[in-house]
């Protein structure tokens, strides 16, 4: 299988939902990510973590094969998030950031590493994004993520990092905010003219849309009436859209894409269904396959084997 | 061409949006669904307006063969809604609501409006919907929608109703206010419950979903970056979406049902691209049917030849 390698945070997560809680799990950008990404691809992911990150989160990541040679161990504690959800799922309330370790996170990538074909910048620092991206040697896909914190701090070195990049996921509120766009479609007009050939925005309960040159494909979310969870959907949805590329090898094709939207919905489905990241620790691609073709199939409009005649006005 | 009755306002709007505005357009449910139903099946109107309703507004209504029989002209001035709409196009703020004649409306049906086969109880008070289809001879299908007034002020007549019905639509703000339930998902689960085969649930520029047997079908809007005006897109939805069941003569099977999601959707995006009726007034079938390809086209995953492998997981 064709590599990815994701840069981006490892985290222990404390969230709340109107489903339950869960504390100090595993989390952040680049865990959500990997996992998903792993049922594709060979993923290795680049991180930073405490010493007080808990060894079975390590397995938990290894099980999935998920080469950790870049996740390094420094001394003080991981990344800590917490955060609550309240009726609408689609925005959490952040309750409380400790960087901690990730304060310092300089990313060097080793000779291997460099070498891998496709590779996430998940939201981080968007110079440092662009500082490991001016490591990688002649990569074949190049997408990234941010978030508000850097929209508001930092908008022109995202702008410069756009223009460098092939893919550029974004949630549909941090477009807008970005580009000051009124809506998701304008925003990624925006987007797409800052150097992206593809623009993916992803709505939360709402689906997700995908600019690719003059064209818009909108796609619901998979339809879950209840869910659990639904820290990370975000990164699992980038996960899975960019595993099935990597896999295929095939990453400028409308069909392709629109399978990657599929998956990466299919992928945040699952995802949500659970807290932390328990539900897409123990997929099998079979049930993924399973959900991608029913997604597909609710999709798919039949064809009228003879639609009704065109109804003539009366004249006037 | 099959028939199908539709009871509802007849209205003079005033709307003022981020594109512009519109001073005593023509307006009102039973307008906006009947010029769009009117592309695929013979229409019957009943409604009310005053003396003072524009001659041309009842002229559009007929150069689309909309069947005026039952629109009574009274003593009195016609119904006026005006209200504005901010960056977010999903929800109107009411500036006024006058309803003059309509305050008096009790549509009793001739014998030949009695006989048609599909009716479309539109948004009115829900107890003379249920006068109006306990008028009906044995139709077909019977479909009806609501608004936020009735949900406050008639919560019980409505769900009485609902247990008569076969389809009903809602906007999801409404379904969750009637229902209770913290999604549009949930609230369709209920309502369901309470009588209709078909649920569906407007969910304006996030598109709709369909709730048949234990199965929700979910779509997004056709793909706009620009709109003018989202008033009477419900409706106009509505209209596309019965009146191609209405042509097809087949009511209840998922085939059709799904066209007429797509046939809705495709209707609604045509409708907010212009101020009030302007666009709906003026399409031709083969427009809507491009667009309509266009759209299930655009939602069309398409089948990998062979899938990647599965992933092994690395043994633990």
């Amino acid at each position: 299988m064709s590599g990815i390698l994701v840069v981006g945070s490892v985290a222990l997560d404390s969230v709340k939902t109107t489903a339950g809680k869960s504390v100090e799990a595993l989390g952040g950008s680049a865990t959500y990510f990997s996992l998903s990404a792993s049922y594709f691809a060979d993923v290795a992911l680049v991180g930073v973590v405490g010493e007080d990150f808990p060894r079975e989160h390590k397995r938990a990541l290894e099980r999935r094969g998920v080469d950790l040679d870049g996740l390094k161990t420094v001394k003080g504690k991981t990344f800590r998030w917490s955060g609550k959800y309240g009726k609408d799922a689609s925005n959490a309330e952040t309750l409380a950031t400790h960087l901690n370790v990730f304060k310092e996170f300089k990313p060097v990538l080793s000779d291997a590493q460099r070498r891998i074909p496709v590779v996430f910048l998940a939201n981080i620092d968007p110079e440092l994004q662009s500082e490991v991206l001016a490591q990688m040697k002649g990569p074949k896909l190049v997408a990234c993520d941010t978030m508000n914190y850097w929209i508001e701090s930092k908008p022109a070195a995202i702008k410069k990092l756009l223009s460098k990049v092939d893919i550029f996921f974004s949630n549909d509120q941090e477009a807008m905010r970005l580009t000051g766009a009124p809506n998701g479609l304008q925003a990624a007009e925006v987007l797409a003219d800052w150097g992206p050939s593809v623009v993916v925005i992803k709505k939360g309960e709402h689906g997700a849309l995908m600019k690719v040159g003059s064209k818009f494909y909108v796609y619901p979310a998979y339809p879950l009436a209840r869910i659990k969870d639904p820290t990370g959907a975000g990164d699992t949805f980038a996960g899975g859209f960019l595993g099935y590329l990597a896999s295929t090898g095939v990453h400028d094709d409308v069909a392709h894409l629109k399978r990657a939207m599929a998956y990466g919905t299919t992928m945040a489905s699952f995802n949500v269904q659970d807290f932390s990241t328990k539900n897409i620790e123990a997929l099998e691609r079979d049930l993924i396959d399973e959900r991608f073709h029913e997604f597909a199939d609710g999709l798919q409009i039949p064809r009228a084997e003879s639609l009704a005649k065109s109804r003539r006005a009366v004249p006037a």
